[in-house]
C-alpha cells in the first residue's frame, strides 16, 4: 500500500531526536532529496506552509511601508568584493558561474548568497536626494550557500527566504528600522508560528559580515537546542562608503545613507517541526496549517454519511474570518489509517462524522495537539471548530513558552555552566565580560555559542562566568542548529 | 527636481515604437538596468504588477487542482543531457556553475533554463503506482537563459515565471491537461490583462525542445508585432522513457507516464505595456493596477480639502469586492504634475477633489484610457468608481480586439503575403503546405515566422501561400518579439 509508509511508526523523539526529525519531514511529505547534493524539493505539503508564512509575513511588512522588488540572482565578483568584511564572510561559500552558453565569462558571477552588494549597486543610482529616502525594499527569492553539511530546512545549499534592504537619511532612522523589523519577526513567530523568542543583540564574533550591529530572535527547540530564527542588521554607513551611496540633504550637502537588512528563511518550517512536533508526527499551528480541518466520514458507505461530510466541509469553509481550510478524506482507507495520516501531517482538528453521530445530531472534534475529543452539536460546528483552532493556536504558544522556561538555566560560575550543558540542555543565562577570548574558550570546551545579549538584561552577578573579570552583559548561551 | 524626469515628454509611439517602449519602462519606474549585463531590477511599480499577475493566475491554477512546489535551481550536466532534443535546444544558452566555495565541482551544474529534467528526476522516485497519478505541480521561480540581445521584460538573461509540470496515466489525460492550461492562460490574458489572444499549435520548427506538441497563445502588440504570451507542451512519454518514469497500473503492469509542461513569464508585463500604452505612458488594466485610483486634492492647503481626499480614499478602499487599491497624492507638486505622473504610471482612475467640488458636493473622475471626465456626486463615489473600473477593464479588451482585427490580413499568394509585411504590419493569415522549407524561405525573405496553426481553422484556399502545393493548415504569420 502506497499509504502504508505514512503511518508506520517513526523514531521516538526521546530515542533519537535527529532521526525523529528526518522521519517527520519525509513522512509528512514536506521535502524530498534530489540528485543535486545538498538541495531539496519542497513538496506540496511543505511549500504550502511556506506560502502561508510568506503571505502573513508579507502583509506585516507592507503594513510598515515595505515595497517588494526583484534583483538579479548573479553578483559580479568585483561587486562582491567592494565591502571587505562582507566578501571575507561569504566568498568561501558561494557558487561561481564561469560560463554563459558556450563561452567563458570575462568576469565570474556568484549566485547570490545574500544581496547587500546588489542593493548597494542599485541604490547608488536610485538615490540622489533626501526626497528619495527612505528606501524600504524587500525581495522574496532563493539564495545559495555552499554548505558542507546539510539538513532539511535547517541548512541547505539553496534555500528560500526574504531579504529586506533599506536606506535612510540618518543613523537614528536606520537603527529604528532595524529594531522595528526585529519586532515584526518576533511578533510573527509568536502570533503565527506559536514560537516564543528571545530578542537580543549578537556579539561581535557572531554578527553578520559587514554589519555594525546584528539583532536576532532565538528560539528553543524541543530537544533543548537553540535556533536562530531571524536576524536584522544595522550597517551604519559602512556599505554606503564602500559603494558611494550619497544623497543631497536639505542644505544641499552630500551625505552617506545609513542601511539595514533583515531576513527570515524556510528554516522557520524546521522550527515549527522541532518546537511543536510529537511522536505521532507534525503538529501545525492553525495559522500555518495548509489544511486546518480534516473531515473524516465513519462508515462512509452508509447512506447520507458522505453527503453530511461534504456539507460540513462547505459550512466550515465559510466559518471564521475569511473561511477555514477544510478537506474531506473520502478515500477507501480505514478510519484508523486516516486518523494516523492526519496526525502525521499535523492537521490541527479532525472532525469525525458517522451514522450514529448523525442520528444524535452530533460530531466528534479531535485536537491534534492534546488529542482531546469533543462531542459537538452539528448546529454549532462552525463556532466550535473556530473556537477550538483559536484555543489551540494560543495554547501551543503557551506550552512552547513553558517548555522554554523549564529549560532555561542560570549559571554563576564555570562549574554550574558546564553542568547545565552536560547534564541538561537548554538556554543558559550567564554573565560575560565582553571579550571574544571567553566566547572562544566556551565554544572550544562545550560546543556552545553566545546566542544573544537579550534586550531584557538581568544582573545575575558582576563577574564573567568564564574569566571572572567584571561582567559587561548577560548572555543567552546554547547549543545551536 | 527629482520628479521632473517622470513627466518629461517621452518619444511618441509613431516616431519610434522601440524607444517609446524603453522610455515607458524607465519613466513609469518599472525596471532599472544593473551591473549584471542582461539582467534587470524589477522596481516596486513593476514588481507589484507581477504580484497581481501571480496572485490571480495562481488562484486559477489552484481551482484546476494545481499544487505548488519548489525544486532546486541547479541541474547537474548529466541530468540535462538525458533527453536528446531538450539538451540540444537549451545547452547553448545556459549558465554553468563550476565552483562551489573554493573547490571546483566534480560535475558542472547549470542554472535552470527550465525544469523538465529536474521534475523528471523527482517524479521517477515519487511516482510508483497509478494511485500516485496525476501529479499536477507548478513552481514560481526565476530561470536563466544566456541571451545575447536583451530587452526589458521581453528577453532578459534572468526572468521570473511559473512552470507547471504534470504527469498522467494516459496520453489522453496529458493532452487534455495541455489544452486545459492553454485555456487558463487565454482566459487570464483576456479577463485580467485585457489582451485578446489567438490559440493554436506551433509548427514542428517552432515547438519546444523535447515536446510532441506545443500550443501557444499569440497576442498582437500596438506596433503590429506578435508576442508569444504563454505556451503549453505535451511531451507524450518521451521524457518518461528517457528518465524511466514508470508506474504500476491497476492490472499490475508497468507503464510510462505522459507528461506536460506550461509556462508564463514577466514578459506579460511587456505585453500589457505594448498593447495598452499610449504617448502619455502606461495604461494599466484595473485588475493588474497596483494603484487603481489616485485621489488628487486641488488647492490642498485650503481647509478641509486634504481631509476630504483622505475620506474618499477610506471609502474607496472599502468599495467593490474586497476593496479598491487607492492612494492620495498629497505631495507639494502642482496638480498638473500629479496628473501627468498618474498618466505615466497608468493609474486607471484619478479622482480630483477641490474646494469648489466640495461646495457642489461633487468630485471629478478621469479615466486613464479615454481621458473622459465625469462629474460624480460625492455620495455615489464608491459605486461610480467601481463601475468605471469595470467598464474600463471591459473596453480595454474590446479596443485591443478591434485593433487586432484591423491589423489581421489575409494573403492568398506570395505577392499579397509580401505586401502585407512590407506595407502593413500585423498578423497575416495564409495557407501552408506543412513543410519546413516554406517556413524557412519565408523567414529568410521577410523575417517572419509562423506564429501558430490556430484552433479555429479557415479554408482560405487549397494552396500553400509559399510553394503552391496542396495546403495542410491555415497559419497565423507575424514578425515576433
Amino acid at each position: 500500500m502506497a499509504d502504508k509508509k505514512l503511518v508506520e511508526a517513526i523514531t521516538s523523539m526521546e530515542e533519537d531526536f535527529a532521526q525523529w526529525y528526518t522521519d517527520v519531514v519525509k513522512k509528512a511529505e514536506l521535502i524530498d532529496y534530489t540528485s543535486v547534493k545538498g538541495c531539496m524539493v519542497l513538496k506540496p505539503a511543505g511549500y504550502a506552509i511556506w506560502e502561508l508564512i510568506q503571505k502573513q509575513l508579507d502583509e506585516r511588512f507592507k503594513a510598515t511601508g515595505v515595497e517588494n522588488v526583484y534583483l538579479p540572482m548573479f553578483i559580479p565578483e568585483s561587486l562582491l568584493q567592494k565591502e571587505k568584511d562582507h566578501v571575507e564572510g561569504f566568498a568561501p561559500e558561494v557558487a561561481w558561474v564561469t560560463h554563459g552558453g558556450l563561452q567563458p565569462l570575462q568576469e565570474r558571477l556568484c549566485v547570490r548568497p545574500t544581496s547587500e552588494t546588489l542593493f548597494c549597486d542599485f541604490y547608488k543610482n536610485d538615490i540622489q536626494s533626501y526626497r528619495d529616502l527612505p528606501k524600504v525594499y524587500n525581495q522574496w527569492c532563493s539564495v545559495v550557500r555552499w554548505e558542507k553539511e546539510t539538513r532539511p530546512f535547517l541548512r541547505s545549499r539553496e534555500f528560500l527566504w526574504q531579504e529586506g534592504h533599506t536606506a535612510h537619511a540618518t543613523a537614528k532612522e536606520a537603527e529604528e528600522r532595524t529594531i522595528q523589523m526585529l519586532n515584526v519577526y518576533a511578533d510573527f513567530c509568536e502570533e503565527v508560528l506559536a514560537i516564543p523568542v528571545i530578542k537580543g543583540q549578537k556579539s561581535e564574533k557572531e554578527k553578520f559580515a559587514g554589519a555594525e550591529q546584528t539583532y536576532t530572535i532565538e528560539a528553543l527547540m524541543h530537544d533543548g537546542k537553540a535556533l536562530q530564527s531571524g536576524t536584522s542588521h544595522n550597517f551604519g554607513d559602512g556599505f554606503a562608503k564602500a559603494f558611494g551611496i550619497q544623497y543631497t540633504d536639505k542644505e544641499n550637502k552630500l551625505q552617506y545613507v545609513h542601511q539595514t537588512s533583515w531576513g527570515m528563511t524556510t528554516r522557520l518550517i524546521g522550527a515549527v517541526i522541532m518546537v511543536h512536533g510529537d511522536d505521532s508526527g507534525l503538529v501545525l499551528p492553525p495559522k500555518v496549517a495548509p489544511t486546518q480541518v480534516m473531515v473524516i466520514p465513519i462508515q462512509q458507505k452508509k447512506e447520507g454519511v458522505l453527503d453530511k461530510a461534504y456539507e460540513l466541509k462547505e459550512r466550515l469553509s465559510k466559518a471564521g474570518e475569511g473561511g477555514l481550510r477544510v478537506k474531506v478524506d473520502d478515500t477507501d482507507k480505514s478510519p484508523g489509517w486516516k486518523f494516523s495520516e492526519c496526525e502525521m501531517r499535523g492537521i490541527p482538528v479532525r472532525v469525525e462524522i458517522g451514522p450514529k453521530d448523525m442520528e444524535a445530531g452530533k460530531c466528534v472534534l479531535v485536537r491534534r495537539d492534546t488529542r482531546e475529543k469533543i462531542t459537538c452539536d452539528l448546529n454549532n460546528v462552525e463556532e466550535e471548530v473556530s473556537k477550538l483552532l483559536d484555543t489551540m493556536q494560543k495554547e501551543m504558544l503557551e506550552r512552547a513558552r513553558a517548555h522554554r522556561e523549564e529549560h532555561t538555566y542560570t549559571a554563576l560560575d564555570m562549574n554550574e555552566f558546564e553542568t547545565c550543558f552536560t547534564e541538561k540542555s537548554g538556554f543558559v543565562k550567564a554573565m560575560w565580560c565582553g571579550e571574544q577570548a571567553c566566547e572562544d574558550e566556551i565554544k572550544d570546551k562545550l560546543a556552545v555559542t553566545s546566542r544573544c545579549m537579550p534586550f531584557e538584561q538581568e544582573q545575575l552577578s558582576d563577574r564573567c562566568v568564564c574569566c571572572g573579570k567584571p561582567a559587561a552583559k548577560m548572555v543567552y548561551w546554547g547549543k545551536a542548529y
